[in-house]
């Protein structure tokens, strides 16, 4: 009864598998390698990008913070949604490695509220050097509050990025939870809805620690390459960041994965409604929940052995993962109902 | 015949077996499971250090960079060799991080001059805000000339440092080579000789991507942690870069390796010596050679598929690693001595 | 009826003066300087704080983040009003300078709740690295509301930011007005209602450019004095800053300059708030004021000369200055009734 | 007898006059005025350069850092001599404006060599992310070590610079001394020669506190505007920046002034080198003399109340400026002779 986070669990066979498969003979380092070219090749398939840039990080955070500096000037002002994980839990990195500023954007459910976006890049004057520049946009999806951006939402809020002339970035953590839980294809959530750049998260899926940042514009590749390299992050043995994707990919069990830790949280959302005194947060649609439970509920789940968190507000997180089992659920919820 | 780096070969069996034996069941992450505890202690009884603080990131880069920015204030000067890897091959990471300043030390072989390092120290002067303050001294063993600071030697550069009240760190991306190669134990190499904190690589020895930092004072503990999350080098999973040193070390093999590495470079430069023509670099002492090569030979080594660089002055570097072969040495030899 | 800012306003005599009275012979540069020493005593006896380390500087935006920077860490969190200076006008200035995060606090009128205080403050977690570090807290007095903070607002705030044991710095840009407005004594307002760090604005009271900032707990002033030079903030020839103070403060025009601009701006309200469809904001307490004007009557002022900014809400904001006349504000309130 | 430096010379007749000049009335704050504009089109006739894009900050730090910031990327190397200021003297600022990593030209006398410059230009490659990139080149005029560097000398580095596609900055502390010293037009010495960015000093020939930073080409203007607000160096009463340079050039003084000490330079050369067991070094050419004078030598002229500072190898620093007098430089001589 693990439902703490979806970065707790063991990794799936299929990448111990392909981390033992690339692990033959010499390889060049720093991405120049055969095996890393495929996996580029893997992603840029998987998303119908034949142009895009691909590289292999080892967490978010960096992810994200590349991605954003690469994009947003030193000057520039980072609009996100108020919750946003790079806003509250990532101890000011994406300030670190921008040289700017997050902007905060209201909206329910974690969803950034488009009218409210427009409104906040509005306040930062273009042309005037007493206020940060508009610089880029970055939403979560899946979102911090465990809501889905639908393709259409997606497009709303690109919609105002664009019109402002900033580029948008996806957070895509849990982006294998948002495409199972949209039906819509990896392009059609990102490139197609109008994301220029994307942190595809592997880690939370199943991977050891790799994260892909996939630019589908090419022009600042050289750029993020300095810039990773400054900070650290280049791996001279890219092939074991790599291979790990590839394994992950290749027989599609990066969806399948994601689609039965979305299930697993509906099944747990399913039993623990029917629970009196027992509220789940709606709108909830991967492998995140918050759910409010009693005090005493809360005590006797941990007492029998079940991991979660709190939210400031009582309302346990409960993240499913692709090794939650539907035991691990089925006890909880008897658990909670007891 | 692939000897340009040793960030080229693949894992041995004993770190493939530590990750496939950590992949079990669900795991705190960010440090806090069981596996990354019980790696932690591995790496203090190894170095006899029961109140270091040690830390496993995954590059050499950010291993340095952390180290040098948790002990050296923004406006401090790192006294380095002239021809340091922090110096000539971080893009500057080593001043993103620590906000301060390499001073460059001169030396013959790859080793810092303790006379002039003491006469760079009191260049800088304590208390005048038009000088970068004296902040940390960072020596590298085995040094990027191949060569070992001995006890002796790493005593003297010590002494130095601590007359001017300074903390010194060993960049150990071929620590495992120095301490085969000098006879002494990790301890004796680094804190008994006055060594404050020790980047302790394990990729060049054979890991994925491992590298641990050593505080043998825990003082500056958090601080190292806060840069770290800042720098997006915090992993979730962390068991599974504790896992690899674990298992590098247990049976001895994070030795056994280099010392074997250490010995094929021993080889290559027996062989090389005898040929006509060819000039081996003095005072070679672990897994790194360079060998002044004819330009006719330099092409037909290529042509037979030896991989290897060229330094500025026409001298070739040899890299053995863990996986290099008597072989793979002896083929080189009789392609050269032809 | 020039009301746009009172950095708009000329040099008051003695500041002319006192610059022309140091303008002899040779003096040592970079404070050393017996000019320097004399308007460092003329600060401390003013704040009653014979132990404060005192440094003059050119601009606002770098007394206040040279000050927050000293003070908090590198992954600090600067707690200050949701429509701070520092946040709103500063083009990421502080962020840069202190390497943290502003993290916003609501209040009324400009000034902070202490309750809203407290709460941002145990929401960022001490010793878990996802979340900034509680680093300090700033108020500005007067406000950017045009509000004061009294002697006991003050002390509300300093006992929040001493419970959670960080630092109080004061943004003065307008502290003479504050001063003049409160009744209060420099010390009263400052140290001895627990703030430890004031940025003393001079500029907006008349002086060229050049404010003070005081710790009145030296410890960290050579910290200070290196981050001022790395900035390129410290002056060779300081006498010309120091003299300011000096000439300003010597006879007390500091102060009668500011009671004489807060009385015009009382001189403002008081005519302007009997004006049909005009509203003055409550609390104006110094020489800014907010008044919602109709828009013809903001086309007719300004048609007429009048210079001021509206604010996004349809408040013009007047600032008056030692340099404004009765007649100035006679000949504005006559226009808008008119 | 002062000849520490020439920062602690008091200004001119003509600059406190400007001052007065420009005290009246109000003006419209960062830049946006009347007096601003005057004095911008003053460089820009002085310089033979219409399109220009010039800025007033208030130290020669600044004008160095935010120069070479706007146009050396985060990643570059700024190239400059060994004993550069930058390098020096400056607590590593350089780096924290830029981001980058100065390297280091070595060259006689103060001036780089041209082969050294392309030679250490060749060294980082392009293209190559272990590297710091190639950003670019700025030169001291006059230098450091006193002497000029020529119109041909200018001609000799730019076009190093410009082989590798590397803008050329200026560090113009003393450019007055240097036009004075060489004879030709500023034109001549700057945009002629291939020089883009000058930091034409103010303070050194007389101003308080004022330097012009001068883009012959202004494409980057906004972007030096913006850097110039986050550092904390946007005055708002711009008028006293721009006075100061305006009233300083109106009537030639800045030249006159400069030549003046050059003549008070020479004179002490041509006295001192009169004296047995006293030598000066060559190429002396505007107003810095190194002069090795006998230990006793220098108590004495101490005792008797000269100043000036001693470099590490005995060589005395003598620094002339426009307000020291004949009579200063004979009593000075007289006492080494006697």
């Amino acid at each position: 009864m693990f439902f703490a986070s979806d970065n707790a669990a063991p990794c799936p066979p299929e990448v111990m598998a392909a981390l033992s498969a690339v692990n033959q003979g010499f390889a060049m380092p720093y991405g120049n390698d055969a095996h890393t070219a495929r996996a580029v090749q893997v992603i840029r398939d998987l998303f119908e990008a034949p142009e895009a840039a691909v590289y292999f990080v080892s967490t978010g955070t960096v992810a994200n913070c590349l991605s954003l500096a690469t994009v947003s000037p030193l000057w520039g002002a980072v609009f996100c949604h108020t919750n946003a994980h790079v806003q509250e839990d990532e101890c000011g990195a994406p300030e670190v490695f921008t040289g700017g500023k997050l902007l905060l954007v209201p909206g329910e459910h974690g969803r950034m509220c488009p009218e409210a976006l427009d409104k906040a890049i509005r306040g930062q004057k273009p042309g005037v050097v007493h206020s940060v520049q508009p610089g880029a946009v970055t939403l979560t999806n899946i979102t911090e509050g465990g809501t889905l951006y639908t393709v259409e939402q997606t497009r709303a809020i690109a919609a105002v990025a664009k019109a402002h002339g900033l580029p948008l970035h996806l957070d895509g953590a849990r982006f294998a939870n948002a495409v199972a839980a949209s039906g819509a294809t990896p392009a059609e959530l990102t490139w197609k809805a109008g994301v220029d750049i994307v942190s595809f998260g592997g880690t939370k899926g199943g991977l050891m620690g790799a994260e892909a940042v996939i630019f589908f514009n090419p022009e600042k590749a050289f750029e993020f390459e300095l810039r990773r390299k400054r900070s650290g992050h280049l791996f001279s043995k890219t092939r074991y960041l790599a291979a790990q994707f590839e394994g992950w990919i290749a027989q599609g069990q990066w969806l399948t994965h994601a689609a039965h830790a979305n299930a697993m949280a509906a099944r747990l959302a399913e039993g623990l409604a029917k629970i009196p005194g027992v509220a789940v947060a709606p709108e909830a649609a991967a492998n995140i929940l918050f759910v409010k439970l009693p005090e005493e509920t809360v005590e006797k789940l941990r007492e029998a052995g079940a991991v979660f968190y709190l939210r400031g507000d009582d309302y346990a997180r409960l993240v499913t993962s692709w090794a939650t089992t539907e035991d691990d659920c089925d006890r909880f919820i008897a658990l909670a109902a007891a």
